[in-house]
């Protein structure tokens, strides 16, 4: 396609997003991992400029594997398709890659790192891997948010209510589950009774909003750093 | 997720669209073979009933892929990515599963019938594996469409003219590229100048929606043949 | 091997003939689609010069997989043990390879085509990928032979009664079975009563002798239009 | 061995240390991560009873793997043969197995993880996966140990000091480095040119060997809880 | 095929026989370690009765990699190509599989017995693995044949003589090779330069009758014993 | 690491011990393998210089596997975390690598030398893959060993008793068991009693050390040969 090679030229950086069919409550839709990076992503791309590809949809869940609609690759494929994909971007010659995941599981996010590691061998490309929430807990003190807040809770509520409030239900539940230290467990979900980890009931459309805007911003400012290396 | 769990036990068919990210000419988007499945698939599920899954956007694509923006991913890390998917299904109870993709590459292809493989040696779960195209082409001679149209031609273009016309270009020229047979070609495309194999030219947004009818009619037949089984 | 050494320094195209173990009804052998090939691939040496190596006699077969006596090697092993093999003759120097294979089954061939991918990327060698049958199908409206004529039929059973009248058998039965489209099936042969589709009873020698002669000599033709390129 | 098979009946935990070979700074043997788990290991058993099993001495290490005499194990081969030595202890019928590592990187643990997912899906034997520095991190405030303290600094200098004291050097130097966020680079050691992060200067054997005891303590009881389970 | 299932109804062993493509010196042909476990074959199963299946043809071979018309397939490849076949052999009942190669190296004997791990794990079925030259070099004293001889010499050259006549040529030298002691090498032909260990000079046909009587007589016995058991 | 750096600079030969964890009878440690190649090492680099870099405890151990305590790795995962720290060897510029295995078991050994197959073609370096027991076993005529002494024998308990002679126990048992010829078992261990294979009953410790000065003596000659080539 003749546009993306002039893009490619132009040295556009290329955002592909990495979403997750995961578990968050009976409050927040299964794709919730999915909506925030999607949104970020574009948000990023109206201010710096920046071609958003089609996300992976599907990424590794380990705690909440067991409830219903979870859909977890194990990291090996994981890894290996979006290998393909970056090794790709660097064939057509981008010179600037962002993964960015909604999802921020360690084995989640070491696929997607060890996804890179020939691409930037072979590859004279610039290449980022990080999830939204690398940078949304950064902001828990200036926003006075529980520290302990995490999945399905304040802040990702919050961020879902500003991206499609019709997916977010009423029935929120505050919890903060007590896992056994350090293990790999077969059943993780029988310490996670609700599949939430924070205060839902404390979110609101604004927060959201104000976090995406802060997200967003945070994101594009990073990203211009490394253009301009 | 509750819904998702009844859903299952109901006996909900789940329709996963496989995209592509190809060269289709210069008159239509690369993510041509997404938009047409996931067209297909929300008419299907709306007449039938069915869980539309989130899409795979990327498949393998053999001759296109020197094209600038073709993503082409080797066709084992595709099967396993989509097995791991299908196994999920399985592990959440799905009783039926139908696999459609927009591009029908026959490497491509037969790596989503492999992906089935071990899920319905695994489970006891109907699965089906297709291309809109192989309904599709099927029309061809009810419907006055040369033999030969393919690959972003009368057929191709008429249908995204039908989902997407935003996205469809005026700079449309028809052209039967001839391959020499049964090569594997490290350079395909200097047998593919325009990526084009059909009659873009004689494409128009009605005959896109009596095809786009037509094939999710057929289709919604076929599913449920299936289902009565 | 000297004289290996000199033939591929002339240039002499290799041609690797690719077998199966797999039913063809009980009036055919296990071997049918290895005895077919392996007599073109002579045929077309004899005419146009090549060495024939010696066959992989295991492929993929997918629908008579639990038939008595079918082995089906996954495609991935056979993928890469093809794609060893192709490795071999570009590491010495082969200019020009045919693989010939007498099953065609979809992920089959997809599978051979794919064992040649690295091959045409690291040398500079033509490669061909085809099943004798991709040619034989071809035939059918000038030798009128009905459409639907297919595994075990007609064609097949005349081709390998002029090639090994000994091992063809007179318990012979027309059939052709009827698929539920598109499925992966745990038990295809349930559909497949006796893994026969077509017409062996209108099967004989003199018309097998035709089509090998025709089928040989047309793959010369291609073969020898590949080679002046 | 009798002896084992014993062991393994009355439900000794078995312990399994993970080091690597990995640049520590100009001050600390490149084995750094191995004599920590090891000595942790034994602490460990010696009070609450358990096998120390022969450590695996190569693991994944990222950001120091330009340097000289870092040895770095792609992530899948790690797992995979973790994988296989925690199913043969499974399939001798441990109960319980401890993987403790010097190494903390992300990936190396994310590998380390991934590599007991089979070994919980098929015996019912208690899996823990940590490094010693999940506990010694946190150990930080009550000891006046700078935050940002890490690799090759404080913490690990002066435990190197208590187990090895005859092998870390005088040539101390404190260091933050920079590394631009969210990077997968090609040579990250040219944002880490000492390899180190931390204040070693700050390092005293007093110090490591109560870092040693408290780690070794707080691990005993951990191990312990998940006994009683 | 029904008379396939009778057999393995009955018990009758299935003899796999794996060839190589291997550089013998100038005087013998590349499908030396072919020709001979297939005549092996053939001599047991008619006096123990026995199937003998299709041959895989391309094996692994290492010191003889670099001469032209070598095929090596890395074991790994290899090892999963005759799982495959071994598998299919299981699935269909079979009670009894003797692998039976011509070729006699390390590495590849290894992967044909590798192969075998998951059978005898999955199947209850008896499995043999070995080379002819296992039990060929046993004579080597009651027939006076220098201990040293080997690849390529008069065992081999006497026993191909006795197979085919018509391949086997005049221009015989013995050359005992002196390689430098446990060394993998890039270049093993520097120290084998004409592809022969012993002493093709002293070959006779009726030696090699002798032979082969010999081997089919001893591996006859030995099946006997396994069938027996 | 500034030394390690200096060492590959200078040519120094990397020593790499494999040992493995695997029934010896009830006189030998578990770890047996490993003791045996340690000590050479450490003999083989005072004589001769060399780095022994950390081992590699974990083999592939076929006939013993299912005695309590053996950790067999299959052979792949073994070769593929072998090849990783050879390849980082290969990286860090080594000029000479020495990989000494205590078991010398048939896969075992040849997942070892596969391992290097890479190596050798990407880097410029020397490679020796052995067990000691190559050079003890041909030690056996001079010192007045029978022949079929083998596993946990007479050499290996001698040796045991010279390097770890708090290791061993007083239960001995001479035994010589009888395999049948070929066979790749599920249960070797029912023909296989004691785990042992020998004349345990005739060790001591004078002759343990008398070998292993024998076997680092011949070693150290054989690598001195290489360094000179």
């Amino acid at each position: 396609m003749v546009e993306f090679a002039k893009e490619m030229k132009k040295g556009t950086p290329v955002i592909l997003p990495i979403g997750a069919m995961e578990e968050h409550g009976r409050h927040l839709p299964l794709a919730t991992d999915t909506y925030q990076p999607l949104k970020i992503a574009d948000m990023v791309a109206e201010r710096i400029g920046g071609i958003v590809a089609p996300p992976v949809h599907y990424g590794n869940c380990s705690t909440t594997r067991n409830f219903p609609g979870t859909i977890s690759v194990d990291t090996e494929p994981l890894r290996h398709y979006v290998r393909e994909i970056l090794m790709e971007f660097g064939r057509h010659g981008a010179s600037t890659v962002v993964v960015l995941s909604g999802h921020a599981g360690g084995s989640h996010m070491a696929a997607l790192k060890e996804a890179g590691k020939d691409f930037v061998e072979k590859y004279d490309t610039k290449l980022m891997v990080l999830s939204d929430y690398d940078i949304a807990y950064r902001l828990k003190g200036e926003l006075k948010i529980p520290d302990k807040d995490g999945h399905g809770g304040m802040i990702e509520t919050s961020r879902v209510m500003a991206i499609r409030p019709d997916l977010v239900k009423e029935e929120k539940k505050d919890e903060i589950p007590d896992f056994p230290p350090f293990r790999v467990l077969k059943h993780p979900e029988e310490h996670f009774p609700s599949g939430i980890m924070g205060y839902p009931t404390r979110s609101n459309r604004e927060l959201g909003e104000k976090l995406n805007e802060a997200i967003a911003g945070e994101l594009a400012k990073i990203i211009e750093n490394m253009l301009e290396e």
